[in-house]
Formats: structure tokens, C-alpha cells, sequence
């Protein structure tokens, strides 16, 4: 980037610690600042325009500043703009709630609202742990979760997650978390074709549960695809398997939808396309259409009747956020629901995810740096590697993914990459000829990047 | 309450789990259905008023939608409603982050976002740990709190917190704080005046840190009142001291001023009054005027500089959550600053709270049942006492507060108790009139409560 840094850009550096971002980067690489956004496009300061190909972080569902949305928020906060949810409430907190509890699994019927993705898995944890002490089991105090999971970034959620980037420095504040080995169908240890396999990875998961269950409350996983971890994919039969054996040792399936709900896997929600009811279920990003935080954890009367009890008892699960059931959050959720439904959109998902999969797949699967082009619903992934036939990876100090984001930028599209994964979620408004720019471009980016690469020897660029 | 329950009430009922509540309350006191607010007031699904005298869990500062705020809410969602914060800015955030580095104390220049006041205290506290571990001081590692403390509820900030109603059945998942006798002006066990003493309880902090200080890496606390506990309050002169046994002793100053912040205590932040730099600032609620979740973490240049390296020291801060940085919150975290400023608020909250203080005094002090009238800023508290002599509490089973606030409601004023403490949180709005209004309906409903609790011989009602 050669471009003469702004002054909003020095004012943004003065005072602004980003996320998820070690700042010295950003000395060479100051950050964009954007103006407005329409569609799936982002505008910078000078009238720049980016393909938002990642939503904004997976959050965005119908495009930026949609005017429909807009306009019902901005209803909203003439009316009431919040209210305290305790011993309060108002309609767009039921109607919601009524709908969400509709729209998932059969049996999932309560409703409990939060402000982000880490609370929502923080409830489930504390409601199981919670559930267990209270049905006099109170061994049942860990949890297990998987390598590669990403559950958020405090320190509940974090204690949960499985990517060692996020977690390892903070280890001493951490709970000692059960782990099994997650599935890594694009690594198979046993060789097997995910559309048709078996999945015999179960058998880490299961073992656990064998020799732990009377010490576990809860797995907890991200279904159907390990979204931060790199956008690692596994079908639904796991899934399946997952849920019997959770129903035989007496432990909670948290199912963690905060990326994947919403329609992004080609379903309303993942769980979905396994047939199954989790005990839990946490939603979040999506939910308001990528407008603002709200976040919910669904669960069962069985688990709300655990709670269920005289004052006296003590049994109650005192849990609360100051902004808990967010009346505008949760008109935007109504609004983001209705245009799901009046738009067809789960259908639109459906044609449009195998346009771009087509084309993907075409355009991906040849390139010697491409270990695999894969594709789940509305979420594609683009495997970088080293050596294609042996799969082996990019050492994380080259920063490959992180290169060709730049390059990609540059052109106008925003790709930001999980190490060695680029990968395209884009908002579900995207357009047939939108789909084709963002995949070709991509693809421009990264072949640019390899010439260069190869040309110095596979030295850094 | 023996209204017949509202199509509504029972709508909300089958699907939500309110937060910080026994369900089975909610079947003799059903959730008030909100429709609108204006003002100081909510109005229910009948077109009942009601005075929100707890400012909705301490967050409105302005009014319920408020015109101004939701006009610049509006136009912010037709422009950008939001925009990945990774390696992307946006002018809303940087105007803020500006603002918020002036007019917090002098040495905290950095902002680093996220979205509730539970997460923003997990950041605090994740930073402090990591730069410690960045300085080569590993074993500093736990936190020292205060009895009676509340910073939240995901576990990072429960395990601070030390009141044991939200955390004892948590326990088994909780961090293995250290925990200081905070300040307990109502109850003094030096028998002190809060308004001259030196402060003699500082010595039990003071211990701790002799002590544990090569384990510490922050002391975490609560500036002036320790507000979930029961707006217990406490002199400037505590904080002095704290600042300097923390510098003393190599040990973090973390000022949780979430729900003093922004001009509750009479000043912009509670730490202004101890003239006072702490190491870290979290902020939440007030920030956005009560609209919508909103927190920061504002931190000195000595942390981000423990931070700033190369990418492959693995030194930065990788925390994030999908929506920090929200634009609309930022656009309207900047509306009330400006509100702030243009409608010179910390000077009308002077003014406000010493007739508050006084007309509150007045009718309270004398009160058998009433412990105390406390007030710092625009925050007042009433301790109900079982014995004015001996400050012997009502036992927390008799709901005293609980049965209190339930006669206020019917009378159109939100009270919501804090166990035996009933207490004013309002908005800067409330006019005289209205304070009066709230001060007198309080003790009506007082007096009604206890003259019937009387009549019964002191039984429950
Ligand atoms: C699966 C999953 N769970 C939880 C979270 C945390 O959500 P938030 O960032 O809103 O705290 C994320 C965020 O990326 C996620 O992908
Ligand atoms: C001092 C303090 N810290 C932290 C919190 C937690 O904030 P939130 O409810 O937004 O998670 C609260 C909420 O009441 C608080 O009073």
C-alpha cells in the first residue's frame, strides 16, 4: 500500500486499538476508512468501492444500509428505543421470540436474550452447568469442545474454543476443557470422502464421553462448519452421531449457530440439514441482518423447568446483560425475518450457492496452490497450500492469506483471509454477475500474488 | 396484581426467559407489556405511565426516544449501519475514540471497542494479564476484588465480582480471585463519617497487596458506588489511596465506571472526583444514551506499547467480537456527548441532585424502616432497615424491596430494588416536578408497604 495515509486515517491510529489486529501492521497497512455502504458494496473516503465478501465478519444478511431495514429501526427508536427486561416487555421481544422459537427444531422453545456471540455461549455453558447442579448432578461441571472450535473471546467462551492463536497466552485464566479431535474432512486421518463417509472421526468425541460422561455437562460445537478455524466443513451425518451419543451419556449438545445461522449453510439453520434438536442453540451475527449486536440462546421446557421453582429455592438463573431483549435489535431481527420469508430467500441461497460453486469449483480446483475449493451453503473456502498432492501447508510466519487480501483490496474486494483459508460468505443480495467479479477477482489476486512468489523462488513478497 | 392477564403477557410467557428473574414470579406479577416512551416515561399495552426512575438498568440518559438520538440513529442506518473493524474504520468510531481520550482523565489514549459492559471488563482484564505476561512478569496472573463488587456476568467478570447471589452455585467455573473488604460507609467498621474520615478500611486491599502483589495483575473496582450491591457509596479519598498502593505495587488500577460513567456520580467519570488516572476504563451503558450496546476499554500508551510489535512476536491483542466498532452506536455515543456539552448536563445534573438530595433527605431520614438516604450525584439510595439503631437488615426472604417496588408500580413508578435498597437512577431530564413526583410516590408506596407489614405484626404481605 503506497497510498499517502489521511487524516482520518492518523486520527483513527492516534486513539483506536483494533481488534483482532497487531497494530504495527498497520503502519504500512493503515486501515480503510470507510464512508457508507449499499448492497454488498463498502465506499472509502475516496468514493472507492469494495465487494464486502465476507459480510463485515459474517454478520450481514441483506445487504449495507438496506433501506428497509433502516427505515424500520428508525421506526422503532421514535416509538421505544429500550425498556429494562426484567419484569418488562414489549411486542418486537415476543414476536421474535415467538418466530425464532417456530423456525428451529421442534422442541427448542424458550428464548433468552444477550448482546453478542460470547454471551450467548457463555449463557449455555452457565444454564448447563447450572441445570446439572440443580437435577443433583453435580459432578457434571465440565465441558467438552473440539480442536479448531471458535466459541467467542471471553473467558467462558474462549475456555470452549480450540484455535490456539485466540487462547494459548491467557491459559492460566482458562477452564480445563475436555477436547476431542474435530473432524478435518480436507486432512482425513482416515482417508474417507465426506459425501459419503461414515464418519468414523466420531470415535474421539466418543471415547471421551465414554470415560468423562459423569464429569460433562455440555459439548458444545459449531455445526457443520468450524467457521474461524479456516472454514472447515463436515457434513451433517457427524452431526447426527454427535446427538446420539450426547442422548446416551446425559450430556447437553450446545449447538453454536452464531456464524452458521441464518441461512449460511443453505439452510435456516445447520442443525437443520442433521435432523436433530440440540439442548442449546446460540444465535447471534446474522440476526439482525448485520445491523447491531443481539444475540439469543434457545433451549427446552425440560431445561427451563430446571429453573422453575419458588424464589426461595434459589434456583433461578440470575443472568443479565443491561441491554438484554433490546427492543431495536429485536425489530430488526422481525424485519430481517420477513424478508427471509417474503423474499424466498432460503431458496435464492439455494440457486445462488450452486452458481458459485460451479464457477468456483471451475476456476479453483486446478491451481497448484489450491489444496481444495470447498463449499457449504453460501460459504465457500479456498485451501492455500504449499504442495498440493501432500496437502502441506504454508508455514503461518509467510502470511500467504494475509498478502492476497491486500492484492485483493487493491482490486476493490474484501477477502480477509483465516491463515491459510480465503474464503467468500458473502450478503445473500449478492448478484449473478457480483458472484462471477468476486470469484474471478479473487482469483486474479491470488494468481498475481504465486507469479510473484514463484518468481522469487517462493521467498516472501 | 390481579389484572387478567394481557394476550400479550401470555404470548411472552410461552417462549421468553427473562433475564435476572424467578419465572415463577412472573405467573402472579406478569412482565409489563411496553408500547412507547417519551421522556422519563413508558407506557404499558393499556396506556399506563410509568416514571422510569432506574433509567432502564441505568442506561437512559436523555429520555426514551429521544428525537434528537433517534434522528441521527436514522441517519446513520441509511449510510453505513455498520463495517468490519479489522483493518477498516470508519468516522463515527474515530470522532469518539477522540472525544472519549479528552475528556476521560489525562493518560488513557487508547480505545479499544467492544459491545457490553461484561465484555468490556473481560478485555480489561485479558489485557492487563497478557501485558504482564509481555513484561516478563508471569506470575502475575490473578486479579484482586472487592466484596460486594459487580462487573457482570460472563465468567471472566463474575469471577471479579463478589456478590454471591449471581456467583456461588458458579463457583467450580470461576477464577480464583482475591478478594479485599471493600468500603462500607452505611455499616463502618471503624465507625467513621464517610464525608471526613481517612479512609482506615484501605488496609485490607492494603494487605493483600503486600502480600500477593508479585501475583497480581490488576485490582478491579467499581469508582464511588458499588452499584449492584446496593448503590453502596464511598469517598474519592478510597480511590486516592487505591491509585497509589496499585503504583506502589506494580499492580493494575481498573476502573469499572460502566455504570457510574457519564455523569451519574455528578461528575462526567466517578475517577475525576479521586483526580485519578486508573490503567484501564471501561465504559458501557450510559455511552449510548440507553439505545443500544455499546462498551470501550480506554488504556494508556505504556499497555499498547506491550502490545506494538512485530506480527511474529505473537504479542497483539487478538480479542474481537463481530460488531465492535458499531457505527450506529458510535453515531450515537457522539449525539449524547454532544447533548452532553450543548445542553451543559453536568451542570443541570448539579443542580438536579441537590434538590433531589434534599427533598429525599427530608422525608426520608426520619423514617424508622430507613437506614439511611444516601446520594452521590444523581444516583439516591434508601436502605430499608428492620432496626434504625442497630441497621439490622430485613432478611432477604421477606422480599421487602421486591414488595415495595411492586406497590410503586401500581402507582406508576419503575423502583426496581436492589434486595433492601430501593433507589433514583433517573434520567437528566426529569424536570423538578417530576422529581418530587418520584421522591413522594417512593415514599407513599414505602409507608403503605409498612403500614400494612405493621398492622400484621412485621409478617409478609
Ligand atoms: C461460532 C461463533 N461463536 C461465537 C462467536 C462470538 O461472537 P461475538 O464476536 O459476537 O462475541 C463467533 C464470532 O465470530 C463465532 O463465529
Ligand atoms: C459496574 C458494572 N460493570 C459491568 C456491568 C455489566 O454490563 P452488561 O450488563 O452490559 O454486561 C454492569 C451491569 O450492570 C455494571 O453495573
Amino acid at each position: 500500500m503506497n497510498h499517502a495515509i489521511s487524516n482520518l486515517q492518523k486520527r483513527d491510529l492516534n486513539h483506536i486499538w483494533h481488534p483482532c489486529s497487531q497494530m504495527k501492521d498497520y503502519e504500512n497497512f493503515p486501515p480503510i476508512v470507510i464512508k457508507s455502504g449499499k448492497g454488498i458494496y463498502l465506499y472509502d473516503e475516496n468514493g472507492k468501492e469494495y465487494i464486502d465478501a465476507v459480510s463485515s465478519w459474517w454478520v450481514n444478511l441483506f445487504g449495507h444500509a438496506n433501506k428497509q431495514i433502516s427505515t424500520c429501526l428508525a421506526n422503532q427508536a421514535f416509538q421505544l428505543e429500550h425498556v429494562i427486561f426484567a419484569n418488562f416487555t414489549h411486542e418486537p421481544a415476543i414476536l421474535l421470540a415467538e418466530k425464532l422459537a417456530k423456525i428451529t427444531p421442534d422442541g427448542l422453545t424458550k428464548v433468552f436474550f444477550a448482546d453478542n456471540g460470547s454471551s450467548a455461549v457463555e449463557i449455555a455453558l452457565k444454564m448447563s452447568f447450572q441445570y446439572h447442579q440443580q437435577k443433583n448432578k453435580p459432578n457434571k461441571r465440565r465441558f467438552l469442545a473440539f480442536t479448531d472450535a471458535y466459541h467467542g473471546e471471553t473467558l467462558g467462551a474462549l475456555s470452549v474454543g480450540g484455535v490456539d492463536l485466540y487462547s494459548s497466552i491467557y491459559q492460566p485464566l482458562l477452564l480445563d476443557t475436555l477436547r476431542a479431535q474435530g473432524p478435518d474432512c480436507f486432512r482425513c486421518p482416515f482417508n474417507q470422502n465426506p459425501t459419503n463417509c461414515d464418519t468414523p472421526c466420531i470415535s474421539s468425541v466418543e471415547k471421551i464421553l465414554k470415560k468423562h460422561h459423569s464429569e460433562i455437562a455440555a459439548v458444545i460445537i459449531e455445526p457443520l462448519i468450524q467457521a474461524a478455524a479456516g472454514m472447515k466443513m463436515y457434513p451433517p451425518s457427524y452431526l447426527k452421531q454427535l446427538r446420539k451419543l450426547c442422548t446416551k451419556y446425559d450430556v447437553h449438545f450446545i449447538a453454536d449457530e452464531v456464524a452458521v445461522g441464518f441461512g449460511r449453510t443453505g439452510t435456516m439453520f445447520a442443525c437443520e440439514q442433521a435432523e436433530i434438536m440440540p439442548d442449546f442453540m446460540c444465535l447471534s451475527k446474522g440476526i439482525t441482518g448485520g445491523y447491531m449486536p443481539l444475540s439469543v440462546v434457545l433451549t427446552t421446557n425440560e431445561v427451563y423447568d430446571a429453573f422453575y421453582d419458588d424464589y426461595e429455592s434459589n434456583k433461578a438463573f440470575l443472568h443479565s446483560h443491561s441491554y438484554t431483549g433490546n427492543p431495536l435489535a429485536c425489530r430488526i431481527a422481525l424485519e430481517v425475518l420477513k424478508i427471509f420469508k417474503e423474499g424466498q430467500y432460503i431458496e435464492k441461497i439455494k440457486q445462488k450457492s450452486t452458481y458459485m460453486k460451479e464457477l468456483a469449483s471451475n476456476i479453483y480446483n486446478n491451481h497448484p496452490n489450491i489444496g481444495e475449493y470447498r463449499q457449504t451453503g453460501m460459504v465457500g473456502a479456498i485451501e492455500l497450500v504449499k504442495d498440493k498432492e501432500t496437502k502441506e501447508p504454508f508455514s503461518s510466519e509467510e502470511r500467504i492469506g494475509y498478502k492476497i487480501y491486500q492484492i485483493a483490496l487493491e482490486k476493490g474486494l474484501l477477502l480477509r483471509p483465516l491463515g491459510n483459508v480465503l474464503y467468500f460468505m458473502p450478503p445473500y443480495v449478492i448478484e449473478t454477475d457480483e458472484i462471477e467479479k468476486m470469484i474471478l477477482t479473487a482469483s486474479e489476486s491470488i494468481n498475481e500474488f504465486f507469479a510473484s512468489y514463484n518468481d522469487k523462488g517462493g521467498k516472501l513478497i
